[in-house]
């Protein structure tokens, strides 16, 4: 069994290429506060976005356009050692599917104003999701990553 | 152009069909937090879980495999408004793509313990992320959702 998707829309990102993005940046919380851009959502599906004002969070899943085949240890940029894939957010896994939480900042017609992109420009948006109170977990711990956020 | 994905686990969950799962319990941060069950990773993938322990949550990305075909337009369960898809989490949607925070309670192999299950029994894993600072958004805003949330 295979699950098939469409993109729903596109990301606009400073980012045009990997080596535009700073991958120390994922030690902090807030590393790509700054990074502005939008998201464009094509024209079939622009009216699944009523509502959406309002929310000062969203999620993107997107896809990892530009990734390579995804084995199953990960190197993160910013450790030593290798780790499982599943306990990182790398773009190379299993299914090539990213996931991001951007701040979100109005909307003009089909294009999403936000910040805190890191993705490339282009990537190919498969659906977006509010932030919601499920969602907020302020007393998480975060395993091997603790030693490298700042 | 099209992104198709395997699933890589699947999840074993109380609720065994759709009327099993009371949905106002979306209405509370903590509404499934009681929800307990597994999360089975298939035998190719289980190495790829490494280093998960001491996250104590985790991202779960999967298929909404009974939704139906979804509009934009979705009917939140507990909200008398018809709202469009992307500011909801309703499962029947463009790209039936889930998302849901579980607390992380312990590894037995290539088994998950996590609670805060709100998915059917069998649902289709595509993807497990750890839950990061860069999620963490104490700040956030819930726009429709506020006069629904306690």
């Amino acid at each position: 069994m295979t699950y098939t998707f469409s993109p729903i829309g596109s990301i606009h990102s400073p980012f045009k290429s990997k080596q535009d993005i700073q991958s120390n940046r994922n030690k902090r919380p807030d590393g790509y506060a700054e990074i502005k851009g939008q998201i464009e959502i094509h024209d079939p599906y622009a009216a699944g976005l009523q509502d959406i004002e309002g929310f000062s969070h969203l999620f993107v899943i997107f896809a990892f356009h530009q990734s390579e085949e995804g084995g199953l240890i990960a190197h993160p940029p910013f450790d030593h050692k290798p780790r499982g894939v599943f306990s990182t957010r790398s773009p190379h896994r299993p299914n090539a599917i990213g996931l991001t939480v951007v701040r979100f900042h109005g909307r003009e017609g089909p294009l999403l104003h936000v910040s805190g992109l890191d993705m490339l420009d282009g990537t190919p948006v498969l659906d977006i999701k509010p932030y919601t109170p499920r969602d907020q977990k302020s007393e998480a711990r975060f395993g091997w990553l603790e030693e490298f956020t700042q």
